[in-house]
């Protein structure tokens, strides 16, 4: 029998991966690996660590756990995979089975023959076409070279860097050039900070931590142009003024490269990446397609979604190397999770925000919930606030987000599998989640979020977010803000309103009725767990207008006076 | 309407829930709480930390998170909730419905009557009738007041302190006392520490770690009696020798306080603890029990099983403040998760162990796998040496075990939710959890672990545990111990055995045909993912008798040679 030839377009994440694990599975194929690059197989998002300095050398974003580079030798030497570097593949033929490559040394053209053809050609960063996006300083990071850039210009002595885009890689690199002594504008033209991952109010507190390690953030800000000296850059122009700046990252998102899926006929999906089916086939059966060149289902919706990450290209990679191998696999779709570092905030999110319900017209409930990450008279606890969305009447879990200092990610991880099983908040609430101090309370945050939405469901809690109380505060609304924190705590930090009334808790079952029975009365406390005890107490009382304020002052993301 | 009498009998954890969990849903309910000790509502899973001073007073452990102590005051006051504490309820009239209680302090006699009544009697330590166990220095850790007497000992400078069971407090001990200058040695019955928790090559990670933290442990070792000098403690005398020790802990495990219950005629399970059902009823369906003096049920295989955990009994207790205040809400079994820390150790289990397995007659696959908990290049990056069981034919996710300085809890929480929702190993890959360099790999240590159990259940990986290869050197058997690493790795530590032959994963290709096509050839490297790779170039080759050992070196327990 011949061998069957595999052909794999592009070397890094998904493409390396599918051609290991085919081999793996069939010793005897033909696997040609064609690179445009010289360097395989990096680990892409490792490159503002490299930037930070914690990682002291690009090759170790290179490098196997076991210290093995994976150049074209070891792939050659160790997965009998045969790599074309510093090589494009120009077209794809697909009647004759080939594909036409040019090497970008010589110019010299060829031609590779496949049985099956992996596309595997990943996403640019997007630049728009900014006046001076092109002058010196002016970077973008989808390469470890831009990554290299970037550090020598830290190590020319740049002062003072403007990042325009607060997504993920923006929020990333603030970071690492902050450590590095710059000082950084961020700008976003959206009104907060990773807009497209998180939901306003849980924005805000990840946009004060980092204003708070000294970052300038301009939000709901348009970038004119780029301006600078000669040919090196010197500001960015913005609609609310001049943003001196010897370094420009350019963060605004990427795009998946198609023009080769294009160009050969193939199915691009509404999102503008290639679409694919289960078994991760484009729309021609001997063509497959993975990584972030490729857009996947979202689980809960069943609609496409472009989240293109590493983590991502490689289950694709896994998957792909079995279908070209005579394997069945399917890839089940992805949730749109997405975890990242900034300063000493852990951010994360999966499945739909409460934006995205209600852009897809989802009815849902939520619940805004901050507290210890483990439990509160252990040593190293540290706070969290996490937002749970659930569908409305089923209660089914939707999504998760979570910040800051304390352990999101676990949260993040158990709601993401949650989810994947169709899960509800009971069934959320029901889990036997490992619990020690140094790890969880004994009901754990997550299960206490679960535990909210359950009780707004059947009826008993009563709510409203912050967002909205501040709402009701601005249009001059007539209510009670009733504060049931001790004095003491009352004296050291409080929201100052007309509205507000202090009885701590211990004290309202026998003042309840100083309270007028007339008004709405909102009880809030510092995280709302004496806010809903204060809801119950009242309504015990025959109060009827009584509702909490959810997360309290800790997740009340607006100033308060101290 | 008369309003609803509930009774509690007990006030930490699951009693104080239940009871704040009724009052949230009827404020007309009368809520009593009877408690024969003085302490409510206490976390005694932080005692050890109390003992170690990482937590300065006791009282830590009484207060809510926002800093009120939970006392009998507090109760009254916020809660409404009446308390008796230092009562003992006597017995139970269930014909008449009511409690008969006396006062510990004045011998006064007297009924309170119930509509509902809740069972929350906790669990008592266990201590065998040793010769010796009643003298002064010997110590249970079941009540705040023996973590007093502990910490006492200490302060009035005890310098030797024996630990008669390696269970998860004596884990928990042996460091707070370490910590505190003692020379602890542990005394364990079993061949293996937490043999209740760990399969004994998992558990064997742990125990070489508290040795290298100063812990004596001595394993498969019986005690007989406990010395003295006059009235106070001075040695463990066992079948291995004498153990000299001022302060003795005996933590053998606890038993469920049910002499209440049996003398009420309630059913009590096989397990010895009290039967209830989904609703957390007891065979009396006017009374509820839950926390540590009822049995559970095991979601996985549907029997009962004991696992007394403060967590459980948080989710008993608001199950039961729902069903006795008209609610029908269920309690959904528990998976036996467990986590603890040990000295610099993350220690967590899940499921069904292997050994569980065996026990119960359940066919099942196995994947050892060591690696980093997250990217290998993040500086923060530390090792864990996962076990995940699956069942045979299915790989539905049975259990997982884990060990290391590294994140082991996120993996658990995220094994406990997918065996919840009877995950397959395919699923558990299929998830799409949170990644970013500074959390995990871009494939999860769990996710490989899955891979690597589809790997062998689809017939390509094919392995032996360490445990297995161990027996196998042991009785002489001929086979080759391929090496695969590189040399620097070989010259800095390996397995020296004349079966062992090194070949560098790299040269793997070209050398093969210096290893015999007749012998069995068991490959390794320092994890076993070259190790897995040289399998499969092993038999691209057309060996026919190949096998990799599982976690390589890394998760070799025993001595090597360096």
């Amino acid at each position: 029998m011949e061998p069957n030839r595999i052909v794999v377009i592009g070397g890094v994440a998904c493409g390396p991966k599918a051609a290991a694990r085919a081999r793996r599975r069939d010793p005897n194929a033909e696997i040609t690996i064609i690179e445009r690059g010289e360097l395989l197989s990096y680990a892409g998002c490792g490159m503002p660590y490299y930037i930070q300095g914690e990682i002291e050398t690009a090759d170790e974003l290179m490098m196997t756990s076991a210290g093995g580079l994976r150049d074209a030798a070891f792939f050659k030497s160790v997965k009998a995979v045969n790599v074309m570097s510093r090589t494009l593949a120009e077209s794809i033929d697909r009647n004759r089975k080939v594909v036409e490559i040019v090497s970008i040394e010589t110019g010299e053209k060829n031609e590779v023959p496949y049985d099956k053809l992996v596309l595997a050609t990943g996403a640019d960063a997007v630049v728009p076409p900014f006046p001076g996006a092109n002058l010196k300083g002016v970077f973008r990071l989808s390469h470890p070279y831009d990554a290299e850039g970037i550090k020598r210009a830290v190590a020319d002595g740049c002062k003072e860097a403007a990042i325009i885009g607060a997504g993920l890689i923006g929020m990333e690199v603030a970071e690492a050039l902050v450590t590095n002594g710059l000082c950084v504008t961020v700008i976003e033209m959206l009104p907060s900070v990773v807009p497209a991952l998180l939901d306003p109010e849980v924005a805000a507190h990840l946009e004060k931590h980092i204003i708070s390690k000294g970052v300038t953030v301009m939000t709901g800000t348009r970038v004119e142009s780029i301006e600078g000296d000669d040919d090196t850059v010197s500001a960015v122009i913005t609609d609310k003024g001049r943003v001196s700046a010897q370094l420009v990252l350019v963060a605004i998102g990427v795009k998946p490269n198609v023009k080769l899926a294009i160009d050969a006929g193939l199915e691009i999906g509404e999102t503008g990446a290639i679409k694919v089916n289960e078994f991760l086939q484009t729309s021609d059966p001997s063509i497959y397609a993975g990584g972030d060149c490729v857009e996947n289902v979202n689980r809960i919706t069943g609609r496409p979604i472009y989240v293109p990450l590493g983590s991502t290209a490689n289950r694709h990679g896994r998957v792909i190397g079995d279908n070209v191998t005579g394997g069945s696999s399917r890839f089940e779709g992805v949730l749109g999770t997405v975890v990242f570092k900034a300063f000493n905030f852990n951010v994360g999110r999966v499945g739909l925000s409460e934006s995205d319900c209600k852009k897809q017209g989802i009815p849902y409930v939520t619940a805004l919930v901050p507290g210890p990450d483990r439990a509160h008279y252990y040593p190293t606890v540290k706070p969290v606030i996490l937002k749970l969305v659930a569908q409305a009447e089923t209660g089914r879990v939707l999504g998760l987000q979570a910040v800051g200092p304390g352990d999101v990610v676990k949260r993040i991880d158990v709601a993401a599998t949650a989810i994947s099983f169709g899960a509800n908040v009971r069934d959320l609430s029901s889990l036997d989640l490992g619990y020690a101090p140094p790890y969880s309370s004994a009901v754990d945050i997550l299960q206490h979020a679960a535990n909210v939405i359950d009780n707004k469901l059947v009826g008993l809690a009563k709510s409203y977010s912050p967002v909205e109380v501040k709402r009701r505060i601005d249009v001059g609304d007539d209510f009670v803000l009733l504060d049931v924190r001790t004095l003491r705590e009352f004296e050291e930090m409080a929201l100052r309103d007309k509205r507000v009334v202090h009885i701590p808790l211990g004290k309202l079952r026998e003042r309840a009725a100083e309270l007028p029975r007339d008004k709405e009365i909102i009880t809030f406390c510092k995280v709302s767990l004496r806010g809903w005890e204060a809801q119950r107490i009242l309504e015990g009382e025959g109060f009827t207008k009584v509702a909490f304020m959810e997360g309290g002052l800790a997740a009340w993301p607006y100033p308060l006076e101290t």
